[in-house]
């Protein structure tokens, strides 16, 4: 354990670093995969138990379909097996023989989906279908970082099938608000949602939403993507329903994914030089209990008084721990859960029990001089869940205020270019349209991440024609 | 949709369309594997969320492992390699390239997770370490049935170190009664926990605990099972920690398993004539309320009572589905709602409503003739859920019945060993321990199921000579 690289000159070293230190994750003897210890996979819990319901309420039922699809398949909507071909793990051989024909570790369940969707779709009384799916996924990646980009993650995917291209739209948009709430809601990370490029699209989509953040070095992050794939998945799979006025029709579909790079987000957003600090509604512990104490009398006392406070916590339903080590300092202790982020820290020892109080510290601010507030134990439970609303609101207030630091208003490319690989941020301009002036923008390393809906710009970043919509200019992860 | 085949005379194909038909699960393109349908997936939802609880009370924390295994790990440990081999699924080209070392998909992840433990734990202090994940496995398979067998499957697989090997028995031994638990308390399923034979062990297992059940069929299903490994893996994968006394030591391990399995064992355990039948504790549905009516006026007061009843049963904690499709007869409703189980119908109709009451319809009793109850509609949460109390321990009681009906006490081989293929049935005998008088039971197509701790049999049932267990003898799944 030592001190954590720079986080503001040495960002992507910080993040190697703090991940390892606070047992986030642990390279696997896989390439590219890594183990998601207990404390990042209870942040994902917390992620699933809300994006779940979220899930429910858009009408999706779960269901689990195989890992394992025959290669074929991929090939059947054409674009899809060009975006995808490069990122395959394919099985040859099962049970010690060569397979007749080769199986693809599932990149998404697209093809397997809507084969299904072909068997059980067949009366415009089955649409809406929708279908939600909690898998892994393997994509051959050759640059990882964890939680970032691996060769396997977990996510969920949304399949659904409808009547009309309207409701098909309604349904990918608002799977991306939904996503957006996750966001913005639990994870405390302002984000920006809008429409992908054509050339950024899904392999195989119609249109592609996104959802994109800005991290502290100042680079973009793709947080999750919905795709309105309209027709050519159903029709690559003969998906066809009987309309009510006896008319073979094929469904308009969405897909959409939300998957374990939402942790990466909240560790490049939130965390500081003393290491992660985890937005309260997704923490897996939101207060802990650092019990002070020197004599075995003191000890007695004190122990037992952070029990009882524990349990008064428990009540109120805050996810809460008593570190009761006899074997480290509390300092050390302090050390500790400020490296993994636990938003509250609530200290007593004799004295504050002689004044019926605790000391309550916020993990946002631990460089500051006066960190520390006494609150009584008759309200500690109310305080506590005060603090933990104040820094789940003080953590969105200062993304989205880097954030708004780091959106630049930008003309001409050849004037804001520079910066992007240099200095970072995000660019709003005007584009054209075209995929030339779009790749103009990659010879600084940059990306258009996805259009805006606000205009503010008449004219394209690059050719200067007549601009069809503003578009946000970064380097990404 | 059409009747289904005989349960008595043609148990086999009664399975395979029940499940098609109450739409549980459906043929995936890929051999062997299968579909889990939303109806069984929320099935799953269900007993995960007990599970969960279950294993996080024995200390378990749940994390996640890399799906691709380096196919050289697999080797480490002798057995554990000659069982998997010939059920392995390799992966050997990713990214388009051929792999150097060929990756397996994970047939269970003791491997990598003993990799990880040589990296997490140095010191007495690091245990007992407890991990637990929810994942899919896949094993080559040949002959597959949904739910019971198939290439890739769901489960929880938990894998824990201890300082002693007492402390590791313990474990395997808490893990085993939570599944126990799980199956009777939960699932409705009288089961019988024991030790398995050495011939019957997990490969690389120095003690295999099982929990078996009786089917209707009459045949024995092991259900899971949990391994108390002791030294063997963690040796192979040089998990070593230097103990409070500064020596070097090997701890002792366990891990345990509990799978989709369960949800063929339900089926096969609590399914009728009419379909299946869903133990309350995890049905999806636990009651539905089917509204009846004949003009659209009492359409219209029939469907807002029902509405009011819905609110009343969830308010209660009820999972309530109102069947509100007007294009389907009462009749139709019944059929679909009695094919998947729900265990109580709630009918409602214009008479009931002048009444102020609603019939109440127990699943177990479709061929009684007076199978409706009427209940008032000022107690009918109350009714609704006494009559799911009355239905959980129905379907126990009366599978336990036929696990005692079905439980024979037999001595000699040459006496017995017919009746196992012909009737199936349990046949409790003496065994001598050797693995020569084992191989007996196969020639009549039996196998050992568990070792009992009772002992009621001096002699073994082979040989003759002295006894040193109960066993119990059945055709298997």
């Amino acid at each position: 354990m030592s001190k954590l690289p720079d986080i503001k000159t040495n960002f992507a070293e910080w993040y190697q670093e703090v991940i390892q230190q606070a047992q986030l994750v642990d390279a696997s003897p896989t390439r590219g995969c890594f183990v998601i210890r207990p404390y990042a996979y209870a942040v994902w819990e917390n992620i699933q138990q809300e994006l779940d319901k979220k899930i429910k309420d858009l009408g999706a039922s779960n269901a689990y379909f195989p890992l394992l699809i025959p290669e074929s398949f991929l090939k059947k909507e054409a674009k899809h097996i060009e975006g995808f071909a490069p990122e395959l793990a394919v099985v040859t051989h099962g049970g010690g023989k060569v397979l007749e024909e080769p199986l693809v570790v599932r990149p998404t369940s697209e093809t397997m989906i809507y084969y299904m969707f072909s068997k059980w779709i067949t009366s415009w009384r089955d649409l809406p279908l929708s279908i939600n799916q909690w898998a892994n996924v393997v994509r051959w990646e050759m640059r990882t970082r964890p939680f970032v980009r691996s060769l396997e993650f977990l996510w969920q995917e949304g399949h659904t099938a409808h009547r009309t291209k309207e409701e098909a739209s309604a349904m990918a948009q608002a799977a991306l608000q939904a996503y957006k709430d996750m966001y913005e809601y639990y994870l405390a990370v302002p984000v920006i949602a809008g429409e992908k490029s054509p050339t950024e699209r899904f392999a195989g989509a119609d249109t592609t939403y996104t959802i994109e953040g800005l991290m502290q070095d100042g680079k973009a992050l793709q947080m999750c993507t919905s795709h309105l794939l309209a027709q050519s998945f159903p029709a690559s799979f003969d998906v066809q329903y009987q309309d009510s006025d006896g008319s073979m029709k094929t469904p308009y579909c969405t897909s959409w994914g939300f998957t374990t790079r939402s942790i990466g987000a909240v560790i490049m957003t939130h965390g500081d030089q003393d290491g992660l600090i985890m937005p309260p509604r997704i923490a897996p512990i939101q207060a802990v209990i650092v019990p002070i104490f020197k004599t075995p009398e003191e000890q007695a006392i004190v122990l037992e008084k952070a029990a009882a406070l524990s349990q008064a916590l428990k009540q109120q339903g805050v996810r809460v721990k008593v570190d009761t080590d006899v074997t480290t300092t509390p300092g050390a202790k302090f050390f500790h859960w400020e490296l993994r982020g636990v938003p509250v820290r609530i200290e007593i020892g004799p004295k504050d029990i002689a004044n019926n109080q605790a000391m309550l510290v916020n993990r946002m601010e631990m460089d500051k001089a006066k960190k520390k507030t006494p609150a009584s134990l008759d309200v500690i439970a109310q305080a506590t869940i005060a603090l933990l609303d104040t820094i789940q609101q003080g953590l969105y207030d200062r993304a989205l205020r880097r954030m708004q630091d780091n959106w630049h208003q930008a003309d001409k490319l050849a004037d804001f270019g520079p910066a992007i690989d240099t200095k970072n941020g995000l660019y709003q301009a005007g584009w054209c349209g075209s995929a030339d002036c779009e790749a103009k923008v990659k010879e600084y390393k940059g990306t258009i991440r996805c259009l805006l809906q606000e205009k503010k710009h008449a004219v394209c970043f690059h050719c200067t024609s007549q601009s069809i919509s503003d578009v946000l200019v970064a380097k990404a992860y």
